[in-house]
This record gives C-alpha cells, structure tokens and sequence, in this order.
C-alpha cells in the first residue's frame, strides 16, 4: 500500500458508480486528498484486494432500487473473511453520452452494461435509431466511446463517467424511474472473531447477517417473529441458493437497529433460531442526494 | 392456431432447456405429437405469445439450484394475467459441444450463456488454453458452433442442443454442482376471476402468489406465522423491488398444500395480512431426471 494513502478496491474502470460511491465514502471518512482507489476487473477482485491486504477498504454494489440485488455480492460476502463497514446510497441518473458535437438523433450504436440498458428501457424504445448493445460496464462504455472517436457511438454512463472521458451529455436522466438507487456496501477485512466485528458508533445502524434455517415449517417465521419481537425493523431479506443441497437457501437479513446494545440481542435470537449464522457487519447507512 | 395443435412458447433457439421442459410436459399432457413449440426471442415475448393467444402455453424458467431465480420472469409474472398451471424441475447437465472429430485438447473458444459459464466455472478454470465467451443462450451457442465449423470452437449446452446441431460431446456433465436443477413454470391465460385459477388437481400441490405488505416491523413475520399455523410448508420466498418506491418489496411466495380446500384457507390469510396479493397459480410441481 502507499505510505499514508487508504486504498479502495472497486470493479470497473474509473468514472463507474461504484468509483463515484467510493469517493463520496472515502470523502467522508478520510478526506478524498488521503484515498486512492484500485480499479478491479470483477467482483471477486474486490474482495481478493482486501483479503490480500492490498487495499483497506472494497466497494460493492449490493442493491439496485428498480432492478434488485445484485445476487452474486451477497455470495461473495458470505464466503469471504470480511465485514460490511458502511453503506452508501446514492441516486443513479444514466446519461446518454457522445463525444462533444454529437447530437441524440444522430446517433446510432449506444453502448452500456445489461443493467443500466435494462434501467433505461422506455427511451431506448423511443429511439428506434438506435441499436443497444451490451458493454461490461457503464464507464467502460464511456472509455470505449472516447476511444471510438465516431459522432454516431454513445454510452449510456453517469455524470462521473462524462467528466472522466469528457463526453457531453446529450439527453440527461434517461432512467424509466427517476428514483433509481444503487446500494453500495464497504468491505473491509473481519477482525479475527468473525461473530464480533467492531461496534457502530451512532445510532440508527444496520446489521446484516446470514442464516441457514431447518427445512421444516414455520422456521422463517420463527426467526423474523423473534426478531420483530425485539421491536427491530428488518429493511431486507434476500434468499440465495444452496448450490450443494437444490432448494435449499441461505438468506441475508438487514436489519435497522436503535439502540447501541441491540446487537447483543440479535445474535442471542440467531444463536437460538438457525442452523448457521454469519454476522455479515454492524454499519452506519449514508444515503446522499449527490 | 394450428389446428389440433397445443402450442408452446420457449425463450431460445430449438435445443434449449427450456424446449427440453417444454417437452417433457407437453409429453405428459397431450402427448409430443399433438405439440408444437414457438421459439421466442425474448422472455417477454414468451408472455406475449400467450396473452395474445398465440399459444395456450409458455414454459419458463424461474430458478436455478445454482445459481438462483432468473428474477425477471418473476416481474413479468406480476404483470400479466397469466397463472402457472405447471411446474417441471429437470437436471442441468452442461456438456462441452464441438463438431465431430473435435477434442476438448484442441478447444481454444467457448461459448454459452452467461449463467452455464458461471454453472461451469471449475471446468473452465482449469482449461486455460479456452477462452469464455457469452453468448445469449447455450442452444444458440452451439448453432453457432455448427455454423462456425471449425475444430477450435466448442459451445456448453445441453444433449438436446447436441442432437439438434449435430455435434459431439467432447465433455460430459461439466458443471461445478453434479445437482444442478432449473425449475421451470407453465403458465396459460388466467380465466376471468384472477384470484381463482382453476382448482388442482392432485394434491399435494403447489400454491404461489406475490404479496406486497405495510412497510412496518413484523409484517413479514406476522404473515409467515399466519401460514404456518396452517401446517403449511413454504418452499421459497423471493423478494424483488418495487421501483417506483425504492426499499419497498413484493414477495413472491411459493408454499406446499396436501389438502385440496387448503387453498381457500390461505387466500383468507393473503387477504388479512397483505396489503395487496395475487394468486400466481395453484399447480402440480413434477420432477424428472430424464
């Protein structure tokens, strides 16, 4: 690692969200002067860049507001030694982006990843001038569309991208729901005792977990009853496969807990009601409107 | 309509798993004679052929063991008014395909959908003279394969798709999980009355409806407890976001019922303790390990 820098693993190339998500967490913590951020080509790089102790800190985008979880992360998590440290919301407004001088109806190709195309359906069926294809990421379609040097190429990219490539946007907010969201976790290696990871400092805070239950009936039930007993609001709950065992699942609880010694609670409910657990990390949630 | 005919439509290129189902059903229902299978581009388009009574059913698929549900036909089942009338689970066994006269030595291009190459990651990790490439689904990666006619170029797909395009299997069951299943949904035109599609008939059957709930503690919990207290096994739960309200659910919950009047039972419970639900279909879940 630089000497006094605090390194961020990201996937994509810089300009992505999770780049934008990343700045806006280290900003807050570290000051954007003392971050340096490590494009990573997959997800599974992210994790090995903080599993590896190259870099402090990973950024993962967990949940998408109109598209979903983004499933494969949350697998991720549950089989690498890290916790969630802090979580990131921010709004994600796609852009359709040329080199400087192109205009919307002339263009013909637009360049994205599946997600952000999948985002942003209702304009691309109004331009029927316009072929979609797929690109592995949003900012990599940005570079792309620089390096294309062609007035008819676009990218569908966020605002950072534009900067990062020096695009125009030539038709701003092209998301079908203009309340599109991404949430992003902040990895960080897990302290040896994986049950504790260290405490949140402010209250509200989240504490996310997973768990594998009896395959009998009413063991769902049971567990989110005595969690609500608790008087604690569970913000999501996501069930994942058991590839060894078909139909079989693991699941991801989020929870919004208030008061400091809660936690404690919850893990005596978890330790009582499941098979298996992993406390996945106890965090400050931040959401900005940047 | 052809006439006499049962019409089904598939996502994907004959050969397809979804084909394969769409078989085996068909088989069990009117016989493989009287059926005829409409390949569709899209998973909306599968929709579409039965909404316009193009075709009198749809086969697609909803979950994989592996890797997880293939969420958007979960949204595209809460907005249309169709219903599951069956559900075929069958084994995904992924082979390495080539011309004849190939051998996987000599392979140096793979291609298949996104979703097989992740199923086959152990395989391909150890090939590293192959290089992955997506392609939109794994039967039109090996009608690929036979178009490309050439000895370096292999597809991962099914023996369906190996029968259809003539190629041989230079490598058998290459998926990391020798469990791998997908369990696929029938779904037909719902009848007038959406909360009643026709009743089942054998028991046990499957039950699958979409709820949305006040975004208040325990009420996930309340309604689970609700079902359970029937006797009740639930065999899936699957939350997708609600994009206009970004952090709001629907859940998508399938149960097991063994008594034929049960249905009636939980659609008391739906209505009590939901904020709005839909009934997706009351149906005979069928295994096969063809």
């Amino acid at each position: 690692m630089t000497v006094g820098k605090v390194l961020f693993s990201f996937q994509g190339v810089p300009g992505a969200f999770s780049h934008k998500a990343g700045k806006l967490f280290a900003d807050g913590l570290v000051g954007l002067g003392k971050a340096e951020f490590v494009p990573c080509e997959t997800f599974a790089d992210v994790f090995a860049q903080v599993t590896n102790v190259q870099c402090q800190y990973g950024v993962l985008p967990l949940e998408n507001s109109s598209i979903g979880s983004i499933v494969s992360n949350y697998d991720l998590l549950w089989m690498h030694p890290v916790a969630v440290t802090g979580e990131v919301v921010i709004p994600i407004h796609h852009h359709l982006l040329g080199l400087p001088g192109a205009t919307t109806a002339a263009v013909r190709e637009v360049y994205s990843h599946p997600a952000a195309l999948e985002q942003c359906r209702r304009f691309l069926g109004q331009m029927s001038t316009m072929t979609p294809s797929a690109y592995f990421d949003t900012s990599g379609a940005a570079k792309y569309v620089r390096q294309r040097n062609d007035l008819t190429v676009a990218a569908i990219a966020g605002d950072l991208a534009a900067q990062e490539y020096k695009l125009s946007i030539l038709q701003e907010n092209i998301e079908d729901f203009p309340l599109n969201q991404t949430r992003f976790g902040i990895i960080a290696l897990a302290n040896g005792d994986l049950e504790l990871p260290e405490r949140c400092p402010a209250i509200p805070y989240k504490f996310s977990c997973a768990v594998t239950l009896d395959h009998k009936s009413g063991s769902l039930a049971n567990l989110l009853t005595c969690v609500a007993s608790l008087g604690i609001n569970l913000t999501k709950i996501e069930s994942r496969p058991i590839p060894e065992t078909p139909w079989h699942y693991r699941f991801f609880v989020d929870m919004e807990l208030d008061r400091v010694d809660q936690d404690g609670a919850v893990i005596v409910v978890l330790k009582d009601n499941t098979n298996s657990y992993k406390v996945l990390g106890r965090y400050r949630a931040w959401e900005t409107t940047k």
